[in-house]
């Protein structure tokens, strides 16, 4: 079937919209959401399954009465491509409209290897999964990339990234050029991955943030139910963030930020000392047998009991914590969503974040604030290259109203 | 003339909404911001002119050609009343719907003294600038009030006030209704002033800041062109932000809070000591003359070349832009704008928080921040009322869209 995009009217843009947002609606929802009258929901809506850009699926379970019918993006919009790479891995999948994923790969790879080994890798990856889909190129539609690092949104370069050198200035976009007509759009990974959750938390939740603790520590913002970016792209950037003037001195170039005093590696280094002073049999044992301390032997050792990394991983949360209690004050977030790889190094963490966050930010402020993980967990980033391509493909084509302004 | 307030045509919303952020416009301005044809933003300009709600002005200096005529929202539609409540003072005033201001008065009040004594004596002075301007109660539209307080803006009520005892619960939407028909808005004194900037520079500027430095210390925040409040009103709160983990004891319970250490009282209180212990001969002059030293006398020892009180300044301005370097990193605004009765004790003042946030903010963020004195200055908080009960009030009419989401 042949999707029809161009000429929508209003109201098909509403709906079509509001579909994108509220994934499996029902009708008697859509008219709620939408502010239409039934009459006017059901026009737009058959519209636009004439068009090829909705499907109505069969009956869903429901509270009583006639049972209601649930309405998705059609799979004949097109594919969306996912590309989510990290410092040392990457996750390349295919995504339907309605952000089920069709296939998914993940593997590791050194970000640092440079763009010319990475994406020829992930073109491959692409390759191959769109193979076993049996999805061609020109049914790619839209392709979504997260990055370890600063990007200029409406360019997709990089900015000075700390961790991915030789990546500055060089067009992902230009790079899948010769193989996809598609627009290629580029985020940070922690905006990618807040993209994610707001796909899924759309309607309930305007306000909240995500906050990646792994090598480094970013902070998604949502704000008016939109990726708020800052006026240079940059925002969101807390790892350097002072939570102690005398602290250690950061590769910034300033004192105590709390990425270089409570990140991964901050935790590995404290786990290391703890295992050559003596103060921990365990991580000493650890340290002894593979040469290094990673922090998941530090959050082994904790899970065991160990003081010393008990005590490390106790810190590290304290001090995140005292950073967003900063961020709560001027934000006034309904939700804080703590994900990356450290997040789960153990339950002490996200108390030692919540303790400190609730100690340090006015009550009024965190009257109704909850601190969780992530819901999406690993698959938000996969969802957030999917969601913003998608996002950003209807208003390329005219299909989704503004942008952001 | 009657205004017909009803059934507007989604274009002439555009329009009148265009207009109220951009008064004195020319046709072909609005034409081009409003996205339509010439003939299209024609047809809806004559139809709100019919209606009563725009004016055209006669024709505006030119850069050449036919001379453009200005659009103005019409006076036709009625007066704002703007009620702009301080610590120590209100300014209250009538403004045409085009933000000029008919009249304005400004006295001295302590709002501690409560709501009776404050509201009653705001409800003569309006009835005073009414008579004044020959305004009837009926032609009042909206009302907007600022206040030195934490505001649920949608209820109106002041939240845990500290500096307004007797004031929290109090329904100020009730005591103004036996005179005023019209809705009251209400919102704390910064989300105010930012109000008015945003009205200023609603085209230009759709991320910046306005930090408020008097009594206390707070930030209004706008975001995507809309003020942001938070998930609870208490968004921008950013004055118990901690700047010194070993700092003085806040009377909110924590240590080092920027409110305690660098507000009017803690330049008041470091002008005090320093005149006792004998390092300011001016301040000990004034000490001896007045028996108290206020932040102004702080100020001009530190024009006057005074080395303690420049000490002061300079630590004041260190630590509140320590504060925002913080707030920077997390919302990468475009611009901040510094106003309150403290913020003009001196150049050293503004070059003080402009060297902290440079040197603790990264690079990217800082590229294309400019930090300012606040444009409207005094005026911004009337300017900021009015504008909020004129947007308000049209949205509440549902002639502007929706509101904050």
């Amino acid at each position: 079937m042949t999707v029809r995009w161009d000429d929508l009217s209003p109201a098909e843009i509403t709906v079509l919209e509001t579909v994108f947002w509220s994934s499996g609606i029902s009708r008697s929802e859509l008219a709620e959401q939408s502010g239409f009258s039934r009459s006017k929901a059901n026009m737009a809506t058959a519209a636009l399954i004439e068009r090829g850009m909705l499907d109505e699926t069969g009956p869903q379970a429901s509270s009583g009465g006639r049972r209601p019918e649930a309405l998705l993006l059609s799979a004949s919009m097109g594919v969306l491509a996912a590309i989510d790479l990290g410092a040392s891995s990457v996750d390349v999948a295919l995504v339907a409209p309605d952000m089920t994923v069709l296939a998914h790969h993940t593997e590791a790879i050194e970000i640092a290897a440079g763009p010319g080994v990475v994406l020829s890798r992930v073109k491959n990856l692409l390759r191959d999964l769109r193979k076993r889909c049996n999805v061609r190129a020109e049914k790619v539609i839209g392709i979504g990339v997260g990055v370890p690092g600063p990007v200029e949104f409406d360019s997709g370069l990089l900015v000075a990234p700390p961790i991915m050198p030789g990546w500055e200035g060089f067009s992902i976009r230009e790079y899948l050029r010769d193989e996809y007509a598609s627009p290629v759009f580029i985020d940070n990974d922690v905006n990618v991955m807040a993209m994610g959750e707001l796909w899924r938390l759309h309607r309930k939740l305007p306000n909240f943030l995500v906050v990646k603790v792994g090598t480094g520590i970013g902070c998604g913002i949502v704000c008016n139910r939109m990726i708020y970016r800052g006026s240079n792209g940059s925002a969101g950037d807390v790892g350097h963030i002072c939570v102690d003037p005398a602290g250690e001195r950061c590769h910034c170039g300033n004192q105590g930020c709390v990425e270089i005093m409570a990140a991964g590696p901050a935790i590995a280094r404290q786990g290391t000392e703890a295992a050559k002073a003596g103060k921990s049999p365990q991580l000493a044992q650890v340290l002894t047998a593979n040469g290094v301390i990673t922090p998941e032997d530090v959050g082994q050792a904790s899970r065991g009991g160990d003081v010393a990394a008990n005590a490390i991983i106790k810190l590290s949360g304290k001090l995140i914590g005292q950073m967003l209690a900063t961020v709560v004050n001027f934000f006034n977030p309904s939700h804080i969503f703590i994900a990356g790889g450290i997040s789960h190094i153990g339950p002490m963490f996200l108390a030692a974040i919540r303790q400190s966050i609730y100690q340090r930010s006015l009550p009024l402020s965190t009257r109704h604030l909850e601190i969780l993980y992530a819901p999406l967990g690993d698959r938000a980033g996969v969802i957030g290259c999917a969601a913003m391509a998608l996002q950003e493909t209807m208003r390329v084509r005219g299909v989704l109203p503004g942008g952001q302004p």
